[in-house]
């Protein structure tokens, strides 16, 4: 990773913390430590990205940022859970509720979403994109989004044809939605920010046939969560469905779709598409 | 009721199922029952009376109102998971968890969170209100707020001199919000803004008393819950904690409390009055 992506991943996780008192009580010790739990920060990360790519200060967004990567914080969190996919260990730590217990868990993930807005509410923006950045964004996360492909994911049985809506949904809108967030800073019109759109589902969808290759072939104490979890847990794991090397093929896709998408958007910020690059091509 | 409230609550509960779809899958089959078992929609009654008050036309506000609803129905499908109070019955009718599952619930409280901030964008109001009114909720039902107080309600093992604040905080902030969401709409100034505020701490403390009452004393046929669980429960029941004849004379306090400071603003619309004394009085 360059110096520059590892500037703005240490001010976003810095960012994160801020005005979360672990002292408070165990709410806000459990939100703490959810945030605490080193991440990739992808989303944070291709918003910023991508206003630099624009000419916009990135610096001056982290806050907006950081609510991203909360949003992603409260699903994991919740996903985690016994009664949806019970995972023990997330990022090489245990999960909110192990740590905690569940009912901490569940509050813990309500507060971070709520927390997710009120950082979005005081971002330095017209009120009029705040009101639009909030509008993407609950749609991405909300019935029409990754509400939906969690719902979807749990009630999978085995169905091939819907495993791409599921990582759509489950995945690739929340991403979008980060990018989206950046267009309106940035002022996108419409065609662009289709193009835009388009280049986040590639990119979110390519990420979580990645995702799903790394449970088959990962090795577990570089992925930092338990693997060949989804074979036992009937999850719909593309590998499982496709074999590894039409998953391949399609991530390359994906990969090509995403790039041919920014390409016509004339973006090309070098740490941009080193994440978009990174995202679909990992080890961990 | 008046017909004038019955009106506002035909609206609002019309209002909520608008853009939920039951036949779009589990999800939103959860959403759409969570919302259509009947409530005493207070919370958007009083933002509606209130604006009527301050003679803005509430109509225009069903959308908004509608969201308050939304996030307190959000909190009782939470609430009333096994983890958290374990509640079978809500409203007369199974809690959602009973009628569809564990997961669905979660999922269905996540996704009424996420679409109540979603239709507060679209109030047809000036940005900068509506982005005040989301900074306003999210401080209200978050870490600092109503999430606190049922975070505090789960630790609670029998010390009486936190109950206030658990009442406080899982109760009160709410409607604070509530009316407080109406006077930035109305551009109450500060002092307004702090009265109002105060006026509705008291509502919602006495209100919760009122609850706490009822679970003491009440039929269960009127009430739609089961009763007597706070004491099973080892709930802070202010009742268990410091008896009938304190806890009515504390009701009494807050609604001259609540009337004091709503009698400073000058507000003196019968059906709001009326919603404050059936808040506090009441046998369901």
């Amino acid at each position: 990773m360059t110096d520059y992506l590892k500037r703005l991943t240490t001010a976003v996780d810095r960012e994160l913390l801020d005005g979360i008192q672990p002292g408070n009580g165990t709410l806000e010790a459990a939100m703490h430590y959810a945030l605490t739990v080193r991440g990739k920060r992808l989303r944070p990360l291709l918003f910023l990205t991508l206003l630099d790519a624009c000419r916009i200060e990135a610096e001056r967004f982290i806050g907006l940022a950081s609510a991203l990567e909360i949003i992603h914080t409260y699903s994991l969190i919740h996903d985690d859970l016994p009664v949806m996919d019970n995972d023990d260990l997330r990022r090489g730590m245990p999960t909110v509720h192990c740590k905690f217990n569940e009912a901490v868990a569940l509050l813990a993930g309500d507060t971070l979403l709520t927390f997710a807005f009120e950082k979005i509410t005081s971002a330095p923006l017209a009120a009029e994109k705040v009101v639009a950045i909030i509008g993407i964004i609950t749609r991405c996360i909300g019935k029409q989004g990754m509400a939906q492909g969690q719902a979807l994911d749990l009630e999978f049985s085995g169905q091939a044809e819907i495993i791409a809506d599921i990582h759509r949904l489950k995945t690739a809108e929340l991403i979008k939605g980060s990018l989206l967030a950046a267009a309106q800073i940035a002022d996108f019109e419409d065609h662009r920010q289709q193009l835009l759109a388009r280049a986040g589902i590639a990119l979110g969808m390519g990420f979580q046939l990645a995702d799903d290759l790394l449970d088959i072939t990962g090795a577990e104490d570089k992925v930092g969560k338990k693997l060949n979890k989804d074979q036992a847990n009937r999850s719909p794991n593309a590998v499982l469905y496709f074999g590894e090397q039409a998953v391949r093929e399609k991530i390359d896709a994906y990969y090509r779709e995403a790039q041919a998408r920014v390409g016509e958007l004339g973006i090309e910020f070098p740490p941009f598409m080193f994440l978009m690059k990174s995202m679909l091509y990992r080890s961990q």
